[in-house]
């Protein structure tokens, strides 16, 4: 693989260096403020600061000095400004699931918990819109729709926050049907870096009307302001709900079915694909006895005679394919044993090496350039001697390995890493992207430039400096525009002086 | 209705006063620097520089000082580079379809036509993606596209370009099933404001690396850079396509039968409502005899039994509503028949009134405030003795008047303004937008900062001044930013500093 220069851009390693980047402490002054706004809400204990400043990936912790749990956005407004005045770091915390090292503070600062802010505020059935405050989870939002017919579609692994799945740009296994977060997003109520409070939209469900601010800030991962309240898109229960899994003589073939189903106008809610490997980790797991081959999972929604129609196309596409014979669930219970493999994978999958961590990749590609992307992988994952199962979002062109490593093994961690690397460099390659779905953190950083070119990174460091002149929003993170960089501000700033 | 004040925030008069602002002449060296770079390509002549200052607005002509013929990005970056120098504004001109004055050169530069620009440069059925250069138009690309089983969904009235479509954010008659151009664009070129070249995205379906330059380039009017390639969405034709015609005995009824269908789950692929006028229009113009009440045209697509099942659905809804009898129609032809009073509506409702001009509203409001709005909106003509027809995309929550005037008559043009600006602010008070589709240009300027707060428009401007230092880009449109605006660049600035 010629295209794999030998020399990582970035690694884990460089990365988790950088966390000992020199921090700016919040003043005794500043603490006193917070501790008196806030009582108990305010913490500075070991524990907490641990918790806040650890995520799910293979970063060491970086804690912040202090953590908030805020009730309001006017609370969040208090907070950046008492920060933006001292130029202290603020860094968004919702359900600590980010993968990326998104939550790290590097630089210290204070931690904003958004737990507590947890209200459905809204639920619109007949603008299929829902407003929540960001520490809503998904479950939460779709316990509270439970018997309205309406559902919140976006479903990444974790039970994350929806502010958090905005901040990251989140999608799941159903986004081949209903999109991305990005597509599920209507408007935000953002404080930006001066501490103000902007609506980035109308409740119109489209608009002309100026930049896109929310789309601008959706992604953001908490680099351009804090997102305190969103409505997000709802979608109606389809009226009737199918699943099958069907397994492949080759990944070649399990991709191809799934493109041709969508080329043929299939609605498909999911289509996630288990290669070889994962299977062989549930069947031990579970004590099943599926066939060990690549497999498709899938789901059907609509009316009756719609999903029997396109069921008959996918299964005869399948079947053109060298796919097995269907099994079907329709009934719900029946549905969740059939996916359940999927649902396992994770655990099934850690089973195969006990007492090992794992990382996990997230390289997306155009569809086009899927099977040969994942056949490379899989070859590369052989040629080093790793344990790492490969399953995805194959309507998106998203898959993720998950690379089995003993944490305490120094070779074990650069290894990963090393692979990590190849697996981006061969998804940009193929003109696909180093994040479909988990977001830059601190672990993509370096592949901006290479996916974006230097004049795009230029522009996105030029609208960082323009939203947060003073760089006190999760600094180090996306665009890597560090505490100490010496940007001039001046009274042109909607947000005044540098301090 | 209280909530509308008397004042208008901004009149198309005071607006069009705008026109004669100072102007930025480019130099004798500039005109001859793009002569001889451009030759026949370059032109000065009257009538070249009219065509170019001309939109389908009502505004009078703002002609630039001269206009270059395109035929790469290259070419745009050389232009852009040259007019930089001497801080020279640049405008880009498409289809010259636009409605609000988006095109007009007000403080003078250079046009940069895109129409030479219009090759078609991919079509990858595997990724249901094409790329083309901005000049191509939508009728263009789908004649390509025919018998490759694919179309590019987004039909806004006329014939625009998909630069200028991506530019203003359009959308169109099937946005409640496939979505708006924002829905609909996968990765951009763009030459920015110091003449460089990025490109937005990835080929991949979804990423969540870095900050979303794509839908920030999307409706920013050709203020924050100039797009020159683009890469879209395809949908695959549906199997089946069936259109049906249905009045109710009011327009709430009408509004009410394409809610609860959507909330139904079916994908309509069309939901257009004409009010009573515009069919008396309609009947007028082609000897027809309709019943003369609100009615839906709508459009249902798929495989043959979702197409059956979905329909019966919305007919049993409609007759739920008090709608007449489907009116069907399956095969091209008779698709087509039955659709002619939606495609001739806009020349049966000119014909209302030989002789007179057509003022074109854009109000978008939340789904739930659309049946109020509209019978608000009739009453408020109806009151003001205007006769303006009322159609739009239910769907979606957007509706226009076309309130004809006699452009002679400055009383005329003066209620139609005002009457345009009480909709706006009924828009707003509905918590809706002020141009679901057709962008700001110049005369929706005055109600951004309604629609987005003060702080709202100070984030946009911060970025038209990050990512315009010399405020060259189309001036004065969207943000309101003039040439003139004393914002000051420093050496920070990724595109040098200010001339």
């Amino acid at each position: 693989m010629a295209f794999i220069s030998d020399t990582p851009l970035v690694s884990a390693a460089d990365a988790a260096a950088d966390i000992t980047m020199p921090r700016r402490s919040p003043s005794p002054a500043l603490i006193a403020t917070l501790q008196q706004r806030f009582g108990e809400r305010f913490s500075r204990s070991r524990a907490v600061l641990l918790q806040h400043g650890t995520d799910e990936s293979a970063y060491p912790p970086a804690p912040p000095d202090a953590v908030v749990f805020v009730t309001s956005t006017d609370e969040v407004a208090f907070v950046v400004q008492a920060c933006a005045a001292e130029r202290v770091p603020v860094i968004a915390f919702g359900a600590g699931s980010s993968v990326e090292g998104h939550l790290l503070a590097v630089e210290g600062g204070i931690c904003v918990d958004f737990t507590q802010m947890n209200a459905v505020l809204a639920v619109r059935p007949e603008d299929m819109t829902a407003t929540v405050q960001a520490g809503v989870t998904r479950s939460q939002l779709n316990a509270t729709l439970s018997g309205s017919g309406f559902f919140f579609s976006v479903d990444p692994g974790a039970d994350a926050t929806i502010g958090g799945m905005v901040a990251t740009g989140a999608s799941g296994t159903n986004t081949v049907r209903y999109g991305t977060m990005r597509d599920n997003v209507r408007n935000l109520t953002v404080v930006t870096a001066g501490g103000e409070v902007l609506r980035t939209a109308s409740a119109a469900r489209k608009s002309s009307a100026g930049y896109n601010l929310t789309q601008l800030y959706c992604g953001s991962e908490g680099t351009l302001g804090l997102i305190t309240e969103i409505t997000v898109r709802l979608h109606p229960h389809p009226e009737v709900c199918a699943a099958a899994v069907v397994n492949f003589p080759s990944v070649h073939a399990a991709v191809d079915c799934v493109i041709q189903a969508v080329q043929a106008g299939v609605a498909l809610a999911r289509a996630e694909m288990l290669d070889a490997l994962t299977i062989r980790a549930i069947n031990a797991h579970s004590n099943l006895s599926m066939a060990e081959l690549p497999t498709l999972c899938l789901e059907f929604g609509g009316g009756q005679a719609q999903v029997d129609e396109q069921a008959e196309w996918v299964r005869q596409i399948a079947a053109e394919c060298g796919g097995s014979e269907f099994q079907w669930a329709t009934r719900p219970e029946e549905r969740t044993r059939l996916w359940s493999p999927r649902h396992h994978a994770y655990f099934a999958v850690l089973q195969l090496r006990p007492g090992s961590r794992c990382v996990t990749t997230d390289a997306c590609v155009p569809i086009s350039a899927l099977a040969q992307c994942i056949a490379d992988t899989v070859a590369d994952i052989a040629e080093h001697g790793l344990v790492a199962p490969v399953f995805g979002h194959v309507g998106d062109g998203n898959f993720h390995c998950l690379v089995l490593i003993d944490p305490e093994n120094p070779l074990e961690v650069q290894a990963a890493e090393a692979f990590s690397h190849r697996l981006v460099r061969r998804a940009l390659h193929h003109g696909g992207t180093s994040t479909g779905e988990h977001g830059v953190g601190l672990h993509k950083v370096g592949y901006l430039a290479e996916e974006h070119g230097e004049t795009g990174v230029a522009v996105m460091r030029s609208i960082k400096r323009a939203l947060d002149p003073l760089n006190i929003l999760n600094p180090g993170k996306v665009v890597a525009a560090r505490l100490d960089e010496g940007w001039r501000t001046d009274e042109s700033s909607p947000y005044g002086k540098a301090q």
